[in-house]
């Protein structure tokens, strides 16, 4: 398109963002008028992308990082012909695919969920990462960012990796439009604050009017002829641009216009142009990816291994049988045993350093684009990027969280290391999985198990050695768990996973000496939560003891309740859980002034059959 | 002290963190040694505090951000005669107040809980803006940071946030020393690389030898009269520094020296230098904080009023007669309507921008500092600082944090707006508080009492207007109920909070309708929960119905589980929830299709008391 015709086109997005809102009663049409030319340049002569075949792999991708400005997508996508005016009409409304922020269940041109500010730059670096070391197919990853989400940290975590990384497939293009949701931005209309920032991470930057469209053209191909860095476009642009009414105004944000009908008008009426996107940069090939039969490592019955060693092992061992799997870890490789995977494949490795949102943002794009990532740190600091892994389940993203270091059980370093409220985190994400092993064999399984399932998958690994408890042939299926002891003798069911396992054991062993015949269940599948084998065990011995390493509220005592929540007869229950603030001290310590050992257990367990005698 | 002298001191501190992490047979010495000079320094030459009086409101401040060198700061403790050399060798041992990252829970002289790196910078920005618009007592802010953290985005929110505020009395000390947890920083000793980001976010920067002391000295002095702007020294240092095995070595991270009697020889061996650090800039003179009555808004049953509305002008009201309440926000305060507080009180306000993670820093910086902090940005967007909240129950923070625009029934926006896992997060919280009001005048006396109450405290409210239920004159004690209806004839409780509490009430009067007599109770408290009026419900009606605008895991049902989770008898229990990924839709659609509303309540019911009449 010639210049009065981009012009044109961008007039074009603009009133259909307004007609679209003025359509749902509700959106945010200023903050899509502000970068209408940023869109039609990029759409017109720019991105390289086949509508009809949105898996194609060398599609460049669009991430829309200021994710309200979804009315400009959607007109976006009905100027390439890819949904149709009646469509676009249905925005925000029940069952529409246009939501009021994009999400990639409804809609295959979506790379990621966005509408949380500050994910979508960080994912655009994952999806770059992919591009530039995986599946290098030659598309360029083109990011529209608001100048209000510039604020958040993880903007700039995303900024030095990329950087790092010498992403210049990557162009992060930013919509300096002034004005936040509440007001005016820190920095205004100072392109150049913007631009000394991303400067100094090592970025290129231009700066450029976003309402002139031979200015963004030509910024965009400075941006596509940069090499080993990657660009930043700084686009001056008024807010609600092109209706003076709204235009650069305060107070107006995620608002229909006031007068849609004076404001079409005004922009120059309806118009119906279509736009011919540019093909995929290279032809369509199908990824050879190699694969092995999986040779998982095998323990012993009665080594001592943790969890966090099997799970490296088992992880560098999946890596070896797929060539879709890879690992990022959050600079604690050496800890979280993501180091046993980094040194068989190095290629596949990502090291994020100490920035854990872009670490699950970078595994997100790269789910985007059809690998199976691990990404690993601490239990404890997952919860650094509890947002990120939110806006995960509403994307879809196909990602394995593993963190290491879980409960009081890690010892000395304190509280701050601890995971302990991981569990409930993860429980509570939409469509999640929830592990966690007790062994190195069942580890091992469960690594493997896990890189088939759908959505968040979240294995919670232990930092000290436990005896191995299962054979190597074991199976452990999602959603079950194992019975390591039981009679029909049994008047009390203590449930345990992970480190209290071996603890629920010698207690049972203890009350065993006592005459009360104990059941012990391995509740390795948190989420789902095997509700037969509880139920079976709550009919048969009436009493429920769970025992776990994390806070009372949203772990394993929770989750055991999930399987009585039909309105059927539930058991006698008692949980116990950390339930202090622990401080530094050696393991077995830790779990006995938490009142999860192997006596807390035998003791509560004593109290529940009512049995009298002294613990 | 004269150079020699404080560079033997800096020995000392040397040795004293090898001899407390060989006493406990862990810990991060080289972690410490690498910033001796920096502390010695620090200690004898610029803070001022008196470590009898940590509460002097004139003290400095100082924040040790890596928190991992934790022997470094005891060790100066040690000099400063808080704590002698008997105490120093139970570092790390159950009971010792000298935990494996320092908390405020257990030393008086530590300003906040740091081990999560990256907070204790953002914590720091808040303390110090307390003492530039609050305090106002002269007092500077030191703080410790590591070059490994200054990849997590939090830093870069921090030094955002600072140079905007012109934070002259902040400075930051960056120990430089090349290696993180793993192996090498992305930037190595390249100090400028540093220096270019921190001037580019409007700092004042110096670059030093982090071991020559004068030239420490120097960098500090330059600090303390730099006015207008925050500053930041980067000092070169080696990690290990001073004892050749482990100098400047990789894969020494948090491990006790191999020899600690050589190394201690090496570096010159034992020594008892007693530092008189200078007293406070200003004399002690107590806050004068005004109060007046509190005259909280009224509001008459019947009226339709949005509780984020009622937190507003409660907030307001409360600033009004408490002046040592403040209020922060994420650049939302026209939706979380903290705009009511922010004008009523724009000196108390803090506008911290899109960035959660340094308005919760800022907040827990205030609190310790005695001010009353209400931070407020969507529940949703509390995800993204759940390990800021995490470490401030771990320091002990009294925080107020209030999220607005919970559950689906916010509507159209779709799910990245909405809450959906935040009372599973605050629940999950040592020692929190979670607050869940339905109407205006419940929310009133909620955000007063919330002011009195430890730790964090969690209030939840919604978007759209709700019916006022209660008179303005009832009270709402934490830890209680309010039974809405009740009668001898009861089948069935149904357990409601927020939204979901008019639903509730709708479908008693259904049932009603079929002669079936239900008993709703309002659970305004989640956590702590009213067990003794669950459990009575429990054994008239036999039969629990929870239903709530949040996922199934963590909430509600669970909180209501609580309850009875001691031995005795559970009731038949079920459990309404979002279980499916909302997309975009009116607020009745939602709670429609999300089976929480009136109807789906009644429907549920109906089949828990065993009738079989159709819906």
């Amino acid at each position: 398109m010639k210049t009065a015709e981009l012009n044109d086109l961008a007039q074009q997005l603009r009133v259909d963002s307004v007609r679209a809102s003025a359509a749902a009663e509700s959106g945010h049409p200023t903050s899509s008028m502000s970068a209408a030319e940023l869109m039609a340049v990029l759409l017109d002569r720019h991105l390289h992308y086949d509508f009809e075949r949105p898996a194609h792999p060398a599609n460049d991708r669009f991430v829309l990082s200021k994710g309200h400005a979804s009315p400009l997508l959607y007109a976006a996508y009905k100027a390439a012909g890819a949904v149709d005016d009646a469509e676009l009409l249905t925005f925000r409304s029940l069952g529409s695919r246009l939501e009021g922020h994009p999400t990639p269940r409804r809609l295959p041109w979506v790379e990621t969920a966005t509408g949380s500010l500050g994910q979508g730059l960080p994912v655009g670096v994952g999806i770059a990462l992919a591009g530039k070391r995986l599946d290098r197919t030659g598309y360029r990853v083109w990011v529209l960012c608001g100048d209000s989400e510039l604020a958040e940290g993880s903007i700039w975590e995303a900024a030095e990796h990329a950087a790092y990384e010498h992403l210049d497939n990557l162009t992060a293009i930013v919509d300096v439009n002034r004005l936040g949701q509440r007001g005016p931005t820190r920095h205004g209309h100072d392109l150049d604050a913007y631009a000394r920032r991303f400067h100094a991470f090592g970025w290129h930057t231009v700066e450029v009017d976003g309402h002139d469209v031979e200015a963004v053209d030509r910024a965009y191909t400075e941006a596509e002829s940069t090499s080993g860095q990657p660009t930043v476009i700084l686009a001056r642009t008024l807010k609600g641009k092109g209706v003076a009414s709204v235009q650069d105004r305060e107070g107006l944000h995620g608002k229909p216009l006031p007068d849609p009908e004076e404001a079409i008008a005004e922009l120059g009426g309806p118009r119906d142009l279509r736009v011919r996107v540019r093909e995929p940069r290279a032809a369509r090939t199908l990824r050879s990816v190699p694969t092995e039969t999986l040779e998982l490592p095998r323990y012993e019955r009665g080594d001592k291994v943790a969890t966090r060693d099997a799970f490296g092992r088992a992880l560098a061992a999946l890596g070896t049988a797929r060539g879709d799997v890879v690992a990022l870890d959050g600079e604690v490789g050496d800890s979280t045993r993501t180091e046993f995977f980094a040194k068989a494949h190095p290629d596949r490795f990502f090291e994020c350093y100490i920035a854990e949102q872009q670490l699950i943002a970078a595994a997100v794009g790269m789910a985007a684009r059809g690998w199976v990532p691990y990404a690993a740190t601490f239990a404890a600091f997952f919860t650094r990027a509890f947002d990120f892994v939110r806006m995960a389940s509403i994307s879809g993203a196909g990602i394995n969280l593993v963190g290491s270091h879980a409960g009081v059980a890690i010892g000395q370093d304190g509280p701050s290391q601890m995971g302990l409220e991981d569990l409930a985190m993860f429980r509570s994400v939409y469509g999640s999985t929830v592990l966690y092993p007790c062994d190195a064999n069942q580890t091992a399984k469960l690594v493997a198990t896990m890189a088939g399932l759908h959505g968040v998958r979240y294995l919670r690994t232990s930092r000290g050695g436990g005896p191995v408890l299962y054979g190597p042939d074991e199976e452990f299926p999602v959603g079950g768990s194992k019975v390591l002891r039981s009679s029909d003798e049994d008047r009390l069911t203590v449930v345990a996973a992970g480190v209290t396992v071996p603890e629920a054991l010698t207690a049972a062993e203890l009350l065993a000496g006592e005459d009360v015949a104990v059941r012990v269940i391995d509740l390795y599948s948190v989420k789902p939560v095997d509700r037969h084998t509880l139920r079976r065990a709550a009919e048969e011995t009436g009493c429920l003891l769970t025992v776990e390493d994390h806070h009372e509220e949203g772990g394993i005592g929770d989750a055991v309740l999930d399987a009585f929540v039909d309105g059927r007869p539930v058991p006698r229950l008692v949980r116990l859980a950390v339930r202090t603030m622990p401080g530094s001290a050696a393991p077995d310590e830790q779990l006995h002034a938490a009142g999860i050992d192997a006596q807390a257990i035998a003791a509560a367990g004593r109290l529940l059959v009512g049995e009298t005698v002294a613990g």
